[in-house]
């Protein structure tokens, strides 16, 4: 068997917390069952480009069980967890192209040794493979089925092939999920925010003016969860219906400007720039804790909160750099360095919300082969009977039971579609 | 001028209360002032067939603010408040035809009254004032701008209509704004089917197992309400992404046959029939309440209630029947007959409630004026931006107000969405 | 035997009532059936004055069941049910002197009779009994074993009497068990303060500002309902201990007068005077509503808003009064004329509510008897044990079953309380 | 100047630290502002055996600013900070005497170096040097004024000491004050309780069945914190009125053993012994997350859990030991190995909370000053009007404003008090 990790000796350590991570994925594991008994991909190679994490592992080997021939190379360098990339070669006999740290160099040759693979199905974060095949291995088109990705960026750029007639190949939006959304987002990132700022400050919520930007599905997963620990929030908006929701919801709204002068606690989610500005640092009272809950570090405006500070920040905590503002003398602590705050402060998402998306990988690859020969070459949101299975999984592994409609009632709900 | 009313008397206590209500609905009362400056409908005929209520009313005063030429018509013989239409007459000088109780033949005689205005516009309420335009008054058609329409059940009729072709004027579907759901469903019927239950049956909601039917927009909003009352809420689903959520949020989800046995309020809120059955009312407990919010009084299987008792109800509080079950003597306690509880033991929606429809209503009217060269003869959604229009001035009215977006931060979106 | 009552011939119709609160006394109920076998009151008499209602008739017919000869006038000329009265005589043979409206030398006539009953116990809402007892019946004081006293009002008297000497039988303070306060001033005032204040405007909570004056058990319970529905509650202290309770429980607090300009609803439960006042009605939004949760009517200055309104109130709804504000013309409105909100614009505390308050008398009764040769002529608190037990037999009724401690966990309880 | 520490050169981090501390400690903060200007200690000498942390060397400063002439000796060997110690000598001149991992002999070394500045005031935490003093160094006691004391254990240990007639100067203590309760037990055990489970297995709460043991103020504290992070929280009791409470509050509460077979996550607070046990670890579910969040790891029987499990608990997680159960497979996880969770996996409480207790120490050191003449040998606890005005400060520091009675008000409620 090929593959290039660092340390095969690092395999029992790794296999240590993908069993950990199993348990914290109940859903992937009902997919596994299943496809252990129904061999969905039986005699199919799938390569996958991803995080070469516990979680990830657990999906490689639900592929396996469901009878793929599987390869993994790295989707990022610097998040590849060694042990974990010695346990699948050592213990699930995985190829497995990933070394923590690996140069750029390095990095395309393990993407291209997963694709040495000739795959009929390709699973992508960021789809790096993806564009290479349409750039430089095209004679893997013929051969595949199709492929999944994971994330918002890599959907853009598929759907800008798809409407230029270049995409040669159906892909699955796993990102569009609703599943994927209601964990990782809301209910995901709610928690994780919180949970980084507490990490970073060891700050007692109960009791703080903690201020929102944004009611979208991770800010009000955020404002939530604030309130939940006894803080009093304040949401700010630019969409009147979301600061709408937001005021009937029981939060204060109001400008960021007037929010600036009163809050103690201050997050972002905004996907926008500049959302905490110059103007806004020249109010903030002393003390006042900045951080950032969007994908980019640019919500927080870093080079004015350098020009306005007496020098350069201080590092007053792990995670916490304090500027203190010549105008008034007032110390404002930047958490995390304005990056996301739940994975510079804390552990990122919960196994039990990669369980999710995961699940919405292997259900999209399932999906492609069930529906092989009537896909065309573009970009297909998970279907909503996709997500409701996924749904249905995670209920029947929490031990939940729901009802069915009987007959009578689907008969009077036809009945009222198509009459009065 | 022309009118058909109860008593021309009755006017100074229907003034007084049509202006309680405008102080509760400040959203048309802002769009009120907009027209009044802007004279949007100057020169314009407006029939309106809708329930002559205090709300009503207003939305009249309002469009008459605006210019146009309004007339009234009822659109249910039991709703007309004889009061407000005997003040819309004599205060205001808007015709109405409409008396509390009228038969049939006088309903279709006012609503054609209301027809011999010569609109251009038409108001509807169930699409009564539309389908006789099609069926009767095709000589009406040519000078028709379009129409508005309130219901669900009027919107179903349109759109096949216009699916047939038939439509020969474009509609607003009034009822699918935004603005109208969040009030409307999520708090106005959380809010008022809670206040029903109560005012029926005094019944203190801490502590009490209160079992929801459904987690959509009425139901997620009656379940947030009786949690907020204190009680510990059960939901029932038949959605598993819908009964997933409710799980997240916190709450119980089980089969509807397990929750019969534990709860002590019973609230349905489904759209469909039968949802509290047989079975179920042999396992619930002594004592235990039944009530329902969806439209039609099915959801409860009230001849299977009767099948199961003693004897027939026995009215123990007004809006509450008890029946004795056979095979165990437990009291099970009907409220309301089983009709929408928030209108048979509250007073139904609040007049801020009816604001947000109604400033619909007038933004819809509004927006057939400003595009009516550009329609076509089909059904439209109210569009985004009226639905924040609508949020705007609802948020001005409360006095609150909130941030736009920088042109760096426009800048930036239109940069991350065209590139990456 | 007997009696002194409007019309027997209403009996019917109170049995009726009678029935349907006693489902919702379920702890009575469980209290009645342990008399009914221990029959604790066997041989002695028990004379009762109290507001002749639905949930007082059953509290008599416990301690009927208990073995105990009762009669019941009543507390209040203006709280009798007549035909509660009426049942009481005819279908459970327990003689009543009462009628609603009666004069005041009825009222007197009647509080004798009862005492003609030559008690053993007497059970009071206000101490007229006793007081009667020791000013012109003292050749009942003999006979006497003790008494039991609801009020607050009742009670500051006894204590009194008690301190100078005065007090010839032991009382029991039934208003002190903490049973009372949860459920009546917590959970009953919070719900039904909230219900009244719908009911009297039928305005939707969700996005509200809330104004609460005080952080005590009354109005945390209201804060805590207000919330529930969605409102934005802001807390007013004179405590600063309570106020830092309020800030940690994520409610705003500030001075009234900060509050007075930004709410829109008002609820005062502090017991003291003017506490919404000249200068806050001043400085209100037009729209405002005021009420008042306190025992009198004089948390709103009713006097100031009259002065300071350009005429006499106008009534725009059954319980609210329109004061239009000379300085500004503003419209501020007064519910249910400043009176206890949850009695004059709903019902008052739940039948379940009651049930605790005469559970507690029940339980008193019995603890007299059970402790008769032991209690001296002072006012007692209600055990613990007593508090304990009635708790217990609420949660039976609902069917909650708890732990009790092992031999183990007693064991280390005690060596941990006396040892290190 | 004398002192005994590990490494002067220490300071500059140290001082780092405790300027950081200082910032979250808005009312000790405030309490010296007010020492700077009062001096009430001048004169007087203070040692204090206390933990030598950052919060510490903000309470010897503040004494310090009021005129004290202080010096420290560590109350544990292990919890000794050495930079604080030698930015405590080096940058504020107060003598130190403590070394992390110090010897029992160095320990009492350290602490009758302490004694040897002939205080007249000491600061204990666990009585020790209240106990040498009595025991050994009789001869201070002429000089002493009075002491204050921080802990549980050591107020019993003092309270037995006065019942004995042993104690020779007063005691204050500290424990008692209610802003210590309100921050310590309920919001920041509550938070810091969750916060260590959520670090030690990154578990997403939103959905999870949250089992409490006990409803006293840490474990409510606890519960609403589940329930704010999205958990579905169950209570388990042994008192019916705090059941009840529970119940009322809107959770479940049921047996231990019925809640073992459903909960997800399991937290202990109560003071008892094994009330996670062996016949309740045979009902779990696979996966269970215990922890504990009392005083004393004795609330988990981990023999029991030992006893069960196929071999010894697996390290799967820093911080997480998992058992597999011998009867069924199930793995029940450990968390901290049973110790207080909050510490074992968290940072244990916030300065902000610290805060608080240490305004406690400081005013109550004043009060023994304010008040020497007046105090007997006993203990004291801390008089309400102390306690208010920590929580006045408090709300000065979070710049939060109440309201003062007026004349009128105050003569009102006196009336009351007084009349009827």
């Amino acid at each position: 068997m090929d593959f290039d990790i660092k340390n095969i000796d690092l395999a029992p350590g790794g296999r240590h917390r993908i069993e950990w991570a199993e348990q914290e994925m109940p859903v992937l594991r009902g997919i596994q069952q299943q496809f252990t008994s129904d061999r969905p991909f039986a005699g199919l190679r799938i390569s996958a480009c991803m995080h070469v994490t516990t979680e990830t592992a657990n999906l490689m080997v639900s592929l396996q069980a469901g009878g793929a021939d599987v390869v993994l190379s790295a989707s990022n360098p610097l998040s590849t967890q060694d042990d974990v990339a010695a346990s699948l070669v050592s213990h699930y006999e995985i190829p497995v192209y990933a070394i923590k740290g690996e140069d750029n160099e390095t990095y395309f040759k393990h993407l291209n040794a997963a694709l040495d693979h000739n795959p009929h199905i390709v699973m992508d974060d960021g789809a790096d493979l993806v564009s290479t095949i349409h750039k430089s291995r095209r004679n893997l088109i013929d051969n595949m089925i199709g492929g999944t990705e994971e994330t918002t960026t890599g959907i853009i750029r598929l759907r800008a092939m798809a409407a230029d007639g270049a995409l040669q190949f159906p892909m699955m939006a796993v990102n569009d999920a609703l599943t994927k959304h209601m964990f990782d987002n809301r209910y995901g990132t709610g928690q994780s925010t919180i949970d980084g700022i507490v990490r970073a400050t060891n700050v007692l919520v109960a009791g703080k003016n903690v201020v929102v930007a944004g009611y979208g599905w991770c800010s009000r997963g955020i404002a939530m969860r604030a309130r939940g620990l006894g803080g009093n929030v304040i949401v700010t908006e630019i969409d009147p219906l979301k600061a709408l929701e937001a005021v009937m919801d029981g939060y204060r709204v109001m400008p960021m400007m007037e929010a600036a002068a009163i809050g103690d606690i201050f997050v972002s989610a905004t996907g926008d720039i500049h959302v905490f500005d110059e103007h806004h640092f020249m109010a903030m009272k002393d003390g006042a804790l900045l951080s950032n809950s969007g994908h980019f570090d640019v919500e927080i405006n870093k080079p004015a909160l350098e020009k306005l500070s007496t020098n350069g920040p201080k590092r007053v905590r792990p995670f916490v750099e304090q500027y203190t503002m010549k105008h008034n003398g007032h110390r404002l602590n930047l958490l995390g360095e304005g990056r996301l705050i739940n994975l510079a402060a804390a552990e990122g998402h919960p196994a039990s919300v990669m369980d999710m998306s995961f699940a919405g990988q292997a259900m999209a690859a399932k999906y492609l082969i069930d529906n092989k020969d009537k896909l065309e070459n573009r970009v297909y949101t998970i279907p909503q009977e996709v997500d409701q299975e996924i749904a249905r999984i995670k209920l029947d592994a929490m031990g939940i039971y729901i009802d069915t409609l009987t007959a009578e009632q689907v008969a009077y709900l036809n009945s009222w579609e198509e009459g009065t």
